[in-house]
């Protein structure tokens, strides 16, 4: 027997004909114990992605405080610590409802959480195809939906006022993105359309993105980055945080994907593991040759950007590329990389850690490529312009929301820190520590 | 059919009438299966438990070299490397079996393994329930148990003499921590109490609390630390290092309250891993607002303190709390541990990273909060007076063993490093290198 | 009923006399559920073993970063980094078909992944034994292969030349590991010889470690390590990063010993991991004691790698010592590990991260403990002798490669950089930038 279908046990159970003996009640409790053994096997599953997931936080604080100065590296700390909690706490209170209308209606899933009997409150989400929980299902999507504003804080580091950056973490994550989420995965219009986001690469990356380059575009570039025409270097306090952080999110990326089958169907995850895994390699391989080709050096920084660079790209199609395809995708994906971190410092947007070019270029590049190379299941090819109507609404969506939010925050309550601090680091303003304090008394 | 209890499957099969024929026989190994699955299941479900709650270890020594000076960081290290193992073999030759006395009868689990047939001797823990094996029990315990340790050397950090530490953590470990979760766990008279505590607030964390309250009491702040009643700052040497330190505690809490569920239960540990995400994102919320109030800064330290509150806040009744219980049983746990914080210091209890006020302190007020918000599986409130019972007697008797240790070892062997030593920093006399050695030639 | 076989189910449900009607279909309905579910639990355990068995190239990337000089540290993570790339990578296109000629006729894997069905092609080995995918088996082994050419990356740390590095890369991993792997593993001679090694002291430890000899042989000591006769110390840049390696080396190693059981039975998969802990515990307690009993100090270096060498002495046998020997071995581990690391300095063999000793001496010692201490599956010793043809034929194989290799290169394109880079640093010549930049501007 071939294991095509976790969905149909539950089916098969209930509409056989059944002999009426002893034998065949005890034959539905088999069938009923075999059930429960493959809905604890899959809720595992789930709560792996969940807690791999999880640790792309900590993926993105590496990758951020890796990257950016040292007088500043409190300050991501404390952006990317606060980051997940509060778009977990937001998509408890409001997104969740938001994204999903159909499986959780009414609009607060937190009062959903206040009777007698909690765990059952938290019922089961599609026991019968041998699936999840609801409370893994929140906690799978909660922590998606707290990726999504992390990317903002990269790009627009070491000189975004924190209180305007916790404002629009708690609009974006609450609002924009669990509405934009909403018309695909929520089984909206984009999803009528035909539009194909496996785990998101438009969904959460290209939208991230979208709210980073509004960020860019807004706050401006950090003083004494573009002088005469020219990129100054500001270089980061510690490539191996960076380099942990890498390592972490591509971990994490066996969850972001393979979660995304929203089951442990045995072929289906192992499947998107090795698609995810080639798709980073070739990541890598793209941001070393056009590190080298552009910059004459081995440039690791770009290597560990084409890493996530393929990571992103792999996303949206993980589930329809062959491997070959994956590693070829991945690749282009860490070309792309460097060519949009030259262009970005062209036009003199100042993106303190890569994060539209990872995020962004790569996330349109990987939803375009399933219409390029994806093939549905039954082996036909997936059509293109569903996948250029996903990118151009999501984006002008997520877009022009961010810009808005930004906009009213900065004639408000103003987005940017003073000279002064920015000059000399927001941690001896803000949080009154250092990052580092290595010194020997002899 | 509703996934109400796992260990109902066994039974069934056993009790109900057999029809005499093949297929009845054919049931019985159709059952049998579906129990080898669930069994492959709940136990892979724990051995990922084991895994996150050993990564605490490395959250522990992040934290703690993170929080203490740049001329200690090796000892540090030093210590919370050998507390796990300490903890491990300890456990391994006596912990267990103390803790654990009628399921591991005997003395002596170590000896138990010497059989020719290894495997064997580690047969199936409740295996008809579908649950795990010998071994992984032994395993997930035994991380526990070197947790409890691990929270003592945060506070007497920087001072305390490695060999005193080493024998405390041989005892603590090996006898205290056991006998006492003996009480409760090892279903003694506690357990008989109606004492609850789903993962430890108490048993673990606030015995660890205890523990460390003694170690400060007995060992003294550190030289310099009090000038004319101020509090002299002593910055840690990286707050990127604590920073993946509580990050990788929040993932380990993952295992170490949803693996205390003994089984992988759908429904019951996916509503675990969302109170204890939930109590986290509320401790940080709670020491974000006090470390304001009291501080006037964005105290980054109180978020990731906080954080660790929240965890510890929401262990005892993780199954028993509504979400937004736990969210509000996170934020006074935050808001707990600065209050805490600042109160060790008015008392000169010098606690280098705050173990006392995220374990004990939290660790009480979750083991309390159980009796106030708590629900039994069926509706009706947990009382509040076992739960102050076992606050009492667990507090007096970790505290009591501790300080005689604690005093004993000061009076014979002694317990604190030279004055010398300590101003100079104990990696340079005691491990003879140094943390961290950034140096460019050019 | 004892949970003996994970393989005999499907078995069973075919070879049963069925009787003649409804209920027999619906049992082999039921059956089949269950064989869905086991096999769904087994490839979720395998799964888990692949992240973690990924997450150990950031275990050696943080060793490796942290023993080396702080003017480095870019060129070794940049070499961590593209390790498991090129290793993946490679093994997808030629290693795995070369490992396992049987299960993988055909040379090129990757050109079979060119389907129009991709997932179906990657369809599933061994199912009805309850096993796992093709997908997954792959992504598991190719994760294994990684890592023995990342062995050698940190032997010959801070001199190398990184185009000689990368492909020695290519054709160890690519060539070299695979065929010898195939004698074993792939089912070759070595295995028909009745050699053991569990998940690879001797196939994946010691193949790397004698390349790393290798290289220690024609790329010779670092300039100013031996002078007069004196070994000079060269302290490594960070401590806690070490640290966190040696962790998240244990943590993997969960899945590198866990997953080698090749299913999730709960029994066979616990009893690995216990030893597998203990074994390293061991590792900690021998290396303490050897370090303080040579070096009269507490050196942590030596806990450090202590713990890497009983992880490595484990590995052949974990399936089959005792947890009591798991420990002894562990220790012994421990102890040849300072012992091996001091002969290698006395012969001038300047293996900056003590690579060779623990992978190789470790190595071969797990592997001949098996033949000493390990036990059948029915109770009788395992015999020696292979164990130590296992050891010398695969040793011999290993090392005269890796001798080739590097000789060809250091005549050809040359394997080590100039003096003056070696002197100024690695990071600043070839990559542009450096590892720390902690410098505060007030």
């Amino acid at each position: 027997m071939y294991f095509t279908d976790n969905h149909s046990l539950a089916m098969e159970a209930s509409t056989a004909t059944v002999p009426d003996d002893g034998a065949a009640v005890m034959v539905s409790e088999a069938i009923a114990a075999s059930n429960d053994a493959l809905f604890t096997a899959n809720n595992v599953w789930m709560m792996l992605a969940i807690a791999l997931v999880f640790i792309m936080h900590l993926g993105f604080a590496g990758v951020e405080a890796g990257f950016t100065q040292a007088k500043n590296t409190v300050n991501i700390l404390f952006k990317n610590t606060l980051t997940p909690v509060i778009g977990l706490i937001t998509y408890f209170v409001i997104g969740f409802s938001l994204m999903y209308p159909e499986a959780e209606p009414g609009f607060w899933f937190a009062f959903d959480g206040f009777g007698v009997s909690p765990r059952e409150n938290g019922n089961l989400f599609d026991y019968a195809g041998g699936g999840y929980t609801r409370w893994t299902d929140f906690l799978f999507q909660a922590m998606f939906a707290a990726t999504a504003a992390t990317i903002v804080s990269g790009a627009v580091a070491e000189r975004i006022k924190i209180s305007s950056y916790l404002i629009f973490t708690v609009l974006f994550v609450g609002l924009v993105y669990p509405i934009i989420g909403s018309w695909k995965w929520g089984l909206g219009f984009l999803d009528s359309l035909g539009f194909v986001d496996f785990a998101g690469s438009t969904l959460v990356h290209s939208v991230g993105g979208w709210g980073a380059l509004a960020g860019l575009i807004i706050i401006g570039p950090r003083i004494g980055k573009y002088v005469n025409g020219k990129v100054v270097d500001k270089p980061g306090s510690s490539v191996p945080l960076a380099t942990i952080g890498v390592f972490l999110l591509w971990l994490g990326w066996f969850g972001f994907n393979g979660g995304s089958v929203l089951s442990g169907d045995p072929v289906a995850t192992s499947f998107v593991l090795v698609n995810t895994t080639l798709g980073a390699c070739g990541g890598a391989i793209g941001g070393l040759l056009m590190g080298q080709a552009v910059f004459r050096r081995l440039d690791f920084g770009m290597v560990l950007n084409g890493i996530l660079a393929g990571l992103v790209g792999i996303t949206a199609g993980a589930d329809v590329f062959t491997p070959v395809e994956a590693i070829l995708i991945g690749t282009i994906a860490g070309l792309l990389v460097v060519l949009s971190a030259i262009t970005l410092d062209k036009l003199k947007l100042d993106d303190v850690v890569g994060a539209v070019s990872v995020h962004l270029t790569c996330g349109i590049w990987g939803t375009l490529a399933v219409g390029i190379f994806g093939n549905a299941a039954d082996g036909s090819a997936l059509p293109f312009l569903p996948q250029l109507w996903g990118v151009l609404i999501c984006g002008a969506t997520a877009f022009t929301a961010a810009m808005l939010i930004f906009y009213i925050l900065k004639v408000t309550i103003g987005i940017r820190v003073s000279a002064k601090h920015e000059e000399e680091g927001l941690d001896s303003h803000e949080h009154g520590i250092r990052g580092y304090t290595i010194v020997y008394d002899k």
